[in-house]
């Protein structure tokens, strides 16, 4: 299939009637073909109608075309075949192997959620049936489950082309709960987005779903998202990326004449703590590890681990020593897009230059001069420069890393307790060690929204237990996940039905329980009917 | 027991060294003893690092501990005994039967919260065990629970001084997250609030809680509350009153260096749709009904019925006379305090004047001129004056209500979809007529959390199903409920532990179940051990 460069409202394949402007390739630099056009203020307003009148459509669907949908979604990208990739490899500079991986991801968090949708739990039916007779005053019936928020503008991240883009974690979740998605998609890969459209277009078109339910709207620039986000009939925004894109949508957001709920996934230092035994039985095999954790897709990841600490001492020392020699033999690596490149590489020699910080280690210089190429890079910094910093507290995307050597337990969680929320934290301890630094858990576990134990934070499952979110600035908003089932209930509302007569009540809710769904029936869970 | 004036820190009863006040007695105007003192912004920092304190330790704690201090703190509240009961009325004008159900109301609340605690499904612990097989990556095992968010702020409403103040609703539903109270004592009614959070600080005390899981801090003007908001420990709002209070403190919440959510619930016009068959056989009927919930306690519940919609014509003539003639026969009540009876006088003032609207009946004048008496309103208006007029769509506090006659079908969806978002919503139909509007059910269904048939919206059943909540501006979030067993959820945040040693995990997430738990694993609902 071919990239058109339009765009997707109401239905509709389009040429955009906003700024065009054409995708880069950023390994080599050339300018990709076709010319991509944008989407004007009236486009918006065309795509936010349409799926504002999706969005009564598609809450009375049946949950199992809706189920259809989503699977229909992972077989049309399938379907797309090698184009696709090979799209997202030129847009991305990511390998194959990588793009195939995000794929299947993609394409598996689609098929969870269809799971999700006919496991029904995620309604949380709750009745409690009519006392007629209690004393002083009857009770009614009551009966709540949840319902779709409305359209939902999501913001497609430039670090994974498929997984957090178009038909991404945020997409699946939004589609399961029953909302129409408008995309605005991220300008670092349009053609890789428009094939997804593509095939979720023909997807919707395939199982009957109404027109409104997805958009995709790209442009270059931030317009077109203020729009969408400033739209009326728009009921929540889901966005992946930086501090200042997510906290700007929050503003937004939070503007309107009805303000509404925005997760924004923002990343995060993502520390991960060395114990001293630890250390002194592998420091060279845990810095093995760790650098490969770190450069790993040229550290593009949200959960890349950007600060370590540590006792100061002979083991930390090795594990510096270590993981320098392996750094400094990493070659440079293509990162997503030129804006990306020029904020690792600014970020870079500015934590270079905060007091106290040496470099102890960068990779190989990147033979040529073409194309975004970052060195990874390792530094480090005493425990009271850092604490004393908050600079060096902020995330800095890419493969660089900073070790704090602290000289002592007490300054190690002050270290760990002037940190800001995060989407990760590690601690990496032997055997029968980790029970007496429970304290230190504790201090780190209030920080973050997943904690591990002897690994490292790349690497996010997407399944029922996890939880891709954490205290801000992580995230907009620690008590939403945006990976693995739990996301569906960002995009949800609870609703209560009282003295609702049994012919008008929705099936989730009816006394048969024709959806044979685990419902809170007067306090005790049941699957069977009243 | 007396009341003292004082304010309860850190464990403490103390004087306060901010602004002095005293409570004013709404029916007479005269001032109560004893002088209370607020608290000064030291003391809002000594209060709020004892919460901080606390929060760590109560985490911890065993659930049921935390269930048995929610049922002390309802015992405590029964064994304050008449006492209470007066001072209460003596604040409010609140009449006893009032006050003596309130409190029946809030112990019943602490005590359904006692249950959740011990139910554990608030935890919605999931575990997705390790596939060390799995190719092309193993999975790691991961297991997730809620966590309580930290220190919570509580503020105390006007006009429920017991089941929505100092140990209210918010704070039962906090205490039973794990998270620790402060409450901003609510000026209106502050001995009553001093006599309630002296129970609480017997419970705590007890039942062995950290001196900081409670605290009381009481102030006449905004400064407390603002000081307590802006705290960086503080890690949630709960708020019940004004559209002005309620956005106040979200923008507030939304400017501090890390933004908390805030939970505000402030109000609604609670529509009314009268549909013409129930109007035919019923009129005088549902007029009567309606009168009595609109002037119930003065008509200071946040789901008073401020607005009824119907189809012009003799039958809706019928009830807006029936409804003017009980109207008429209702005798002024005394509001909550001086404010609100100014607020609402000068709203009744300003909606007579809007253009188009008729006031058709005024409840009898208040004897003598003492006390904050007003007098109940009907206003009616028609279809296309009330949707060309957004003024008309804002909560009036008190018993006030206008009705709206609509020249058609068409024209009563219209004014129903120019609503701003609403507590309840409730349509009155014949049976057999109500399949015939199931679009108008639709459409007012979006708009509100509640949706009620056939009866009125006064009365919020607290259980499991209850949803009180909704679309902005009716809350800050329509993601969450405030009444009910589901409001434990604002309090929470969940956390992933991935491959945890399974003799430092939780209890909850241990592999033998200690606690019994409902469990979702690898995807499947199981109270097994693994």
């Amino acid at each position: 299939m071919l990239v058109t460069g339009e765009i997707f409202i109401n239905g509709q394949w389009l040429a955009g009637q906003g700024t065009s402007f054409q995708a880069v390739n950023p390994a080599t630099g050339e300018t990709l073909e076709p010319l991509l056009t944008g989407a004007s203020a009236e486009q918006v307003g065309v795509a936010v109608a349409a799926a504002a009148a999706a969005a009564l459509e598609l809450k009375k669907l049946p949950l199992t075309q809706r189920a259809g949908f989503l699977r229909a979604c992972a077989a049309e990208i399938m379907a797309l075949g090698d184009g696709l990739v090979e799209r997202a490899m030129a847009e991305t500079a990511l390998p194959r192997a990588r793009i195939e991986g995000e794929r299947a991801r993609t394409c598996g968090q689609l098929n969870l959620f269809a799971d999700v949708v006919l496991a029904g739990d995620f309604l949380e039916v709750r009745i409690d049936t009519a006392l007629p007779e209690r004393q002083p005053l009857p009770r009614p019936d009551l009966r709540s489950f949840n319902l779709p928020l409305g359209p939902v503008v999501v913001f497609g991240a430039s670090n994974f082309p498929l997984a957090f883009s178009v038909a991404g974690g945020d997409t699946a979740a939004a589609f399961a709960a029953g909302c129409p998605v408008l995309v605005k998609g991220h300008p670092s890969h349009p053609g890789t987005s428009e094939l997804v459209a593509r095939a979720l277009a023909a997807a919707a078109q395939k199982t009957g779903l109404p027109a409104g339910t997805f958009s995709l709207l790209t442009d270059s620039g931030h317009e077109v998202g203020r729009a969408l986000v400033a739209a009326p009939a728009v009921k929540t925004v889901a966005f992946t990326g930086s501090f200042a894109g997510g906290t700007a949508l929050v503003k937004l957001a939070g503007e309107r004449p009805e303000p509404i709920p925005v997760f924004a996934e923002m990343g995060s230092l993502n520390p991960v703590v060395l114990l001293p035994q630890r250390l002194q039985a592998d420091a060279e095999q845990v810095a093995d590890a760790f650098v490969a954790s770190l450069t790993m897709r040229v550290g593009q990841f949200c959960t890349n681990p950007g600060l370590v600490l540590g006792l100061a001492g002979p083991d930390l020392d090795r594990f510096i020593a270590a993981a320098s020699a392996a750094l400094a033999g990493q070659s440079a690596g293509v990162m997503l897009n030129a804006g990306i490149q020029q904020a690792y590489a600014a970020g870079v020699v500015a934590a270079g230059r905060q007091p106290g910080v040496t470099t102890q280690a960068v990779g190989e210089a990147a033979e040529g001069t073409l194309g975004c190429c970052c060195q990874p890079t390792l530094m480090s910094v005493s425990g009271a420069d850092f604490i004393a910093n908050p600079q060096l507290s902020h995330e800095l995307f890419g493969p660089a890393s900073i070790v704090v050597s602290c000289r002592d337990l007490a300054e190690l969680k002050e270290a760990i307790a002037v940190l800001l929320g995060q989407l990760t934290g590690t601690i990496q301890g032997a055997p029968g060690e980790l029970a007496a630094y429970s304290g230190l858990c504790d201090i780190l576990g209030q920080r973050v929204g997943r904690l591990l134990i002897n690994g490292f934070p790349t690497g996010v499952e997407v399944c029922h237990a996890m939880v891709h979110g954490g205290p801000f600035p992580a995230t907009s908003d620690a008590r939403f996940t945006s990976v693995g089932s739990a996301a569906i209930k960002r995009f949800l509302r609870p609703i209560c039905l009282q003295n609702y007569p049994e012919e008008l009540l929705p099936e989730p809710l009816r006394n048969s329980n024709p959806l044979k769904l685990r419902r809170l029936v007067n306090g005790e869970w049941t699957s069977a009917a009243l």
